[in-house]
């Protein structure tokens, strides 16, 4: 089970629609490293508005790919965060403090572009 | 297994990158037309570049599916039609006439907005 990851322009689009287990978030991890080098990619958007429950792994994991993302060049906004997850999230004392985030995938291109412009 | 459906602005997004069974398909046509009633979306955007087979049960489900769209008032484009696709679409005597086609997300996207300002 792979999560599609979407190119437009500069950008990679990713909605995540299923729940996330272990395997298929380090499936994605690696997926979407390779496509942001295959493309060039200087922006990327995950949207988790499908995603109504995280644990501590997969919040690791998003963390992470984030981090790797911004490494390798590529801005990463997450849109639609859920109350859930954010409570959890909190919970969790992860703050996502350094990670732009907005309400959906639009406000989050929106985002990108803006701070891609700078 | 659902594909993911994708929402930015009034269109929605579908990037195929799964082996579409005929289950898998015949939910997407569900989601789909769920989705354009839910976010009164005039625009469909359903990219191909990961399909590199169909046979004629998918073909026909695509097909209705661009059909019912548009009868919703969603115009649907389809991009990034492989050539072992559009060989075996021809071979079957399928020809997409009346389905505007680009050749990627981007330009489908561009082609959607060309066509809903006319």
């Amino acid at each position: 089970m792979r999560i599609p990851i979407l190119k437009l322009k500069q950008y990679l689009l990713i909605s995540i629609q299923v729940e996330l287990d272990d395997q298929t978030a380090l499936q994605f991890q690696e997926d979407l490293l390779n496509k942001i080098h295959e493309e060039e990619s200087i922006g990327v958007v995950i949207d988790l508005t499908s995603v109504d429950m995280i644990d501590s792994f997969i919040a690791k994991v998003l963390g992470d790919v984030v981090d790797m993302s911004n490494m390798m060049g590529a801005r990463v906004v997450l849109t639609g965060i859920q109350p859930s997850v954010a409570i959890t999230l909190i919970d969790m004392g992860i703050k996502l403090e350094e990670v732009p985030t907005a309400l959906d995938l639009e406000q989050g291109l929106a985002k990108l572009q803006m701070e891609l412009e700078v």
